[in-house]
């Protein structure tokens, strides 16, 4: 498998510096290129090794000073570089069709072109798109619905109800669907012990198009209404989406984030790994939250913010790197104290 | 699907201010609700929405000033409006029988009423209950006992010789009984590195009664001895319990919590969101830990705590409120030691 | 099942002080043995209880005084427990071959003594070396290879291109070969809100001998190259792993860890419960992390550190207790600042 760089350019709208007619082999970042291969450099800090490199190509925003390369140069050179790597590996084919071991239920709508894998469970009433992609294991609860060209990896677990738009992609261990934490401690008979009353979960979860699912993420349906997950918005493995949480579009959420019941995210939000959220919390759009914070409060537009409870991000990160003098503050404010006593 | 605001009265024990006639179609939030349905008011904060709901029908303490809708007054809002819910969502109807395409070993008891999905694997020995519910891709190991009412989700996992109790629920994607975390480092040939060797976990797991296991929960069995999870204890999505743990009764774990092993926790507990708990660790009776504490020591009966390591509720608050002023703080005790020198 | 204390004294390689004739039957704790069990003392405070047990037999380095019992002497007791332990407790018999459930693509090489479980998948391309154990519901996508010995739990999702080592052992619900979180924002149309492009992540996972994975683990495959686990390194339960990480041999990573992409980390190291790594930092061999930290830089071999960002321990240490102080010294500092104005 070999491109020609022009049609590589023509693909990225790029500007070719030097040959043209080059044969791409390969892609690889700027330490193992070889000859042959094309690289990018996102930033000036990987100039010494845009030098060094043994790729051919280096896609780039301008020529870098001192190089003897072939340049592509794109106004975006890390978007560029993950188009070309798409285009060496496009999506793997798939087998069409329902694989003789899978189970489909009763009233069920198949698209065109839908793969579904051995031992993959349909239930009845659920419709699948076109193209729709089910790997081995996955279960599919009664009366979803899953949009075209969605892909679902091993061993997800959809329950009933949920609504799945087009595009999405949910990764092994995933589970959609599943009750809401929602107990009421009430007292029961006159000796026994308070116990925790089940709230029944009737909601449900809407995820909208171009979303991609992490990993063991875990979201929960909603008591009354709906969990929402915004169109393109991306989560990584093992975060975990409380029951009526509202997500805005094009959202990052980051591996071991935790989002309590009933929050609300705005659009192009990123959390950061292993945030905490708390329940009936509002974060706005554009926000960044910093690893590790637990957000305690709403959080307006815009603001970029790290800390438990978070603080605008400088002030954070002054916190945290005042904490190591901590010990020595509090002697030194003794000492102070019995400077003035003895006076 | 409506029912008579009258038998609703007595389902809940409680007494109709208004029209005992009336039909109540559906339940929603007082945001939410429509005319014919019954939403509830917990607290006074909830008074302006009251105005303003919809809802036909509120379930409250008492009658509120200002609002011309009929009451449906219970001691517990929020518990009777549970109850409704329930009312009107009464479990879904499973297919009853051992699908065709799940895997039963030998010598397993069954009892009246089980549901079995398919792609389920039963191993020999086990022993299910009357009205189990197993859905599709569920493991059940060797020997393991499942008592009468209990129902576990797709694609849960439960090694051999774990013992569930009855009405337990487990929601997809959790591993009940994999191996605790037990190794010893040993020094191996002489010029060898140093090795860890597994330390055989041949302990079981107990779940009780009632309790309810969120999704992809992981319970390890015991080194030697038991995991035990007490009667109604309710446990979210994505927490760790370790080897050798004892949960007491009627204790809510949140989302994410991981617990080391030999921890021993009381009864009517409550651990928050991402809470951690070193090993070997005793909590006590009705205890209260605040989200993402980290619990490093012995916690008596009836407190409640938060921070790493925990402190008093009230002062574990002061103590995050004054983290934002640590910076300023050491600037203060600088300029102090400044005019002290300078006299 | 009862040994000769003269036979598990050669396992052990140790010293008898007292009858080599005596019937062992069972292991248990200090607390828990009864008459004709073994059990142990590793440490000094538990010499105590060494007077008080019922066992027969204590694995010890050397006698303890006042303790009328029967010493099998030996360096690293607890090492000898485990090694005990497993002699009692020797590995389950496997229902060896294919069972009938199973799906086996094609191309695959199955070495000897394999068993595959009842709803495994196997897909084309994929080598199974001797003795391998795919428990049910197991699935390994093409081109996967697995090596002697190793033991897969239900549910496990193993994707393409794989490599795992010999003698693994994976438990329930983990993940290996999941794409990475790497998406690139860009602008899209000119009046549309910039979107979140996935970067294909083509790299694998190599999983390398003697490694145990917990349950409810996840490993991401690397983007370009490998996201590779060190021989013998053992990883808890609900850890995440990201792309391209490193992990040297006989690291042990404790339970709800989550490890950012690109992050380097040495051999003999041990991360404590819930730390978090961000993302391309390095850390050294024989490195602690403790509970909770979150390793925000590199860290040198050999240090033991703890915090965020993580102290040297005791420094680490000394920041945690000081923290319930902050209150009454931000009170201290005004005080002082007033009695200096006032002057």
């Amino acid at each position: 498998m070999a491109y020609l760089l022009s049609d590589i350019a023509s693909l990225v709208d790029g500007k070719i510096v030097g040959d043209p007619t080059l044969l791409i082999h390969g892609i690889a970042s700027i330490e193992c290129a070889k000859k042959g291969e094309l690289t990018f450099v996102g930033s000036p800090s990987y100039h010494k090794k845009a030098i060094e490199t043994q790729a051919s190509v280096i896609l780039s925003v301008k020529k870098i000073a001192g190089v003897q390369k072939t340049f592509l140069l794109v106004p975006n050179p890390y978007y560029a570089f993950a188009r070309v790597l798409s285009y060496f590996h496009p999506p793997q084919q798939r087998v069409h069709g329902v694989n003789s071991r899978a189970v489909v239920g009763q009233h069920v709508l198949l698209g065109e072109g839908v793969s579904i894998g051995p031992c993959a469970i349909v239930e009845d009433g659920v419709q699948i798109g076109n193209r729709v992609w089910l790997s081995s294991g996955v279960f599919v609860g009664r009366g979803s619905v899953i949009g075209d060209d969605t892909q679902i990896y091993p061993n997800v677990s959809i329950y009933d109800g949920v609504k799945i738009g087009k595009r999405v992609i949910i990764h092994s261990g995933s589970v959609i669907g599943s009750d809401g934490f929602g107990f009421i401690r009430h007292e029961s008979a006159e000796d026994a012990p308070p116990k925790h009353f089940k709230i029944p979960q009737v909601g449900g979860v809407i995820i909208e198009d171009d979303v991609e699912l992490g990993a063991n993420v875990t979201v929960d349906r909603a008591t009354l209404g709906n969990t929402v997950i915004g169109e393109g918005t991306k989560v990584d493995n093992q975060v975990q989406i409380g029951h009526n949480v509202t997500i805005g579009p094009h959202t990052l959420l980051v591996a071991q984030v935790g989002i309590s019941g009933s929050v609300t995210i705005g659009h192009h939000v990123t959390l950061a790994g292993q945030v905490g959220v708390v329940d009936h919390v509002q974060i706005g759009n554009n926000v960044i939250v910093g690893a590790r914070s637990v957000v305690t409060k709403n959080i307006e537009n815009n603001q970029k913010v790290i800390g438990f409870p978070p603080l605008p991000y400088n002030k954070g990160l002054a916190v945290l790197s005042s904490l190591e003098h901590l010990p020595e503050m509090r002697k030194k404010i003794k000492q102070l104290e019995g400077s003035k006593k003895v006076k």
